[in-house]
C-alpha cells in the first residue's frame, strides 16, 4: 500500500516535471543542459592581464548541443581579454528564466551552474562557426543590429572543462563533462 | 518656440524618470547607485588558487548605502576562495529587475554594471557588521533559514576598487568610486 502511494507520487512528480519542462532535479545531467538550453544569457567570469576576476552579461545559445556559442566584440572586455587568456566561466540562474516560485536566487533549490573552460574564436568561414551565428542571431535578433562593419564581432565557442550545478539543499553535484554533453 | 518645446519635452522625460525612479543614463553617478539600489543578486566573479576564473550567483543589498553585503558560507565556493584571494567582482544587469523593455540582456541600452574590489569579511560584533546582517535578512528574509548554527555564514563587504558600467549605446561610463558613492 505504502509502495503504491509511493509510485502514485512518483508518477504524479513526473507528470508534473514533464508538464513544467523541468527535469527531476537527481537527473543531474538532463537538469544541468534543461537549465542551459533555457537560459539565454548569463554572466562572464574572466580575468584582467593583473588577474582581476572580471564579469560581463552576455547573451548565448547552446544550439541545442549544451556548448554555450556568444557573439563579442573585441571592444568590449569579455571579447578583449580572451585574446590573452582563454579561461572563462559562464554562470547562469534558473531566476533568469522563472522566478523560482518566489524563492531566493541564492537558494540552493533555485538552480544555478557555472560551466568552466576555454573560450574559443571560431572562424567565420567554418562550418560551425557559421552554424553557431544563424543560431545566435535566431536566438537574439538584435545581434543583426550590432555593428559588425567594424569586424570587431566575432562569434566564440565555450570548450567546457568543468560543470558546478547546485539544484537542491544539497552539496554541489557530480557531474562530468562527458555525462552533460552525452545526455 | 523650439526652446519651449524642448523645455517641455525635458520635462516630460524628467517626469517618466521620476515616475519610473530610473535616473537619466547621463547622470552617471545617480544611474550606477539606481542600479545597484534595484538590484537584489548577481553573480560575483572570482578566481580558484589556480587562477581560473569562476562565477557564484549571490544575493546582496547595498542598505542604501553603494557598497554591496553578502551573506556567504565558506563551504560555497565563492565564501571559500574570499579566505584565499579577497579580488572579486560583482556583475549585475537591469534586466534582473525588469525586462529592459524587451531588449536583449546584451544590448548596451540594457544597464549592466560590474563593481570589482576587494570582498572582505565583517567581524559579526562590529557595529557594521550587525547593522549589514539585519538589512541582508529583511532583504532577503530566507537567509534567515540559513543554517547559520554550522558557523560557516559571514557576512562581507565588497570595498569598490573601480567600476564598469554600460548603459546606453557608448563606450562604457567614466564614474570614480569616489564620485559613486558621494552620489
Amino acid at each position: 500500500m505504502a509502495s503504491s502511494l509511493a509510485l502514485a507520487l512518483l508518477l504524479l512528480v513526473s507528470t508534473a516535471a514533464t508538464l513544467s519542462g523541468r527535469p527531476n532535479v537527481d537527473n543531474v545531467a538532463e537538469f544541468a543542459r534543461w537549465l542551459v538550453r533555457m537560459g539565454t544569457w548569463g554572466v562572464l567570469s574572466f580575468n584582467s592581464p593583473t588577474f582581476v576576476p572580471k564579469g560581463y552579461v552576455a547573451s548565448y545559445t547552446d544550439a541545442g548541443a549544451g556548448s554555450p556559442y556568444f557573439y563579442l566584440s573585441i571592444l568590449d572586455p569579455a571579447g578583449a581579454e580572451a585574446q590573452n587568456d582563454v579561461r572563462y566561466s559562464l554562470t547562469l540562474s534558473e531566476f533568469f528564466f522563472d522566478d523560482c516560485g518566489g524563492q531566493d536566487p541564492q537558494s540552493p533549490s533555485c538552480a544555478k551552474i557555472t560551466l568552466s573552460g576555454q573560450l574559443l574564436m571560431l572562424p567565420g568561414d567554418s562550418v560551425e562557426g557559421a552554424k553557431a551565428e544563424r543560431a545566435l542571431f535566431k536566438a537574439h535578433p538584435s545581434f543583426l543590429g550590432f555593428p559588425k562593419m567594424n569586424g570587431t564581432f566575432a562569434v566564440y565557442k565555450l570548450l567546457i572543462d568543468e560543470i558546478f550545478l547546485v539544484n537542491k539543499m544539497a552539496p554541489p553535484r557530480e557531474l562530468s563533462v562527458e555525462e552533460y554533453l552525452a545526455a
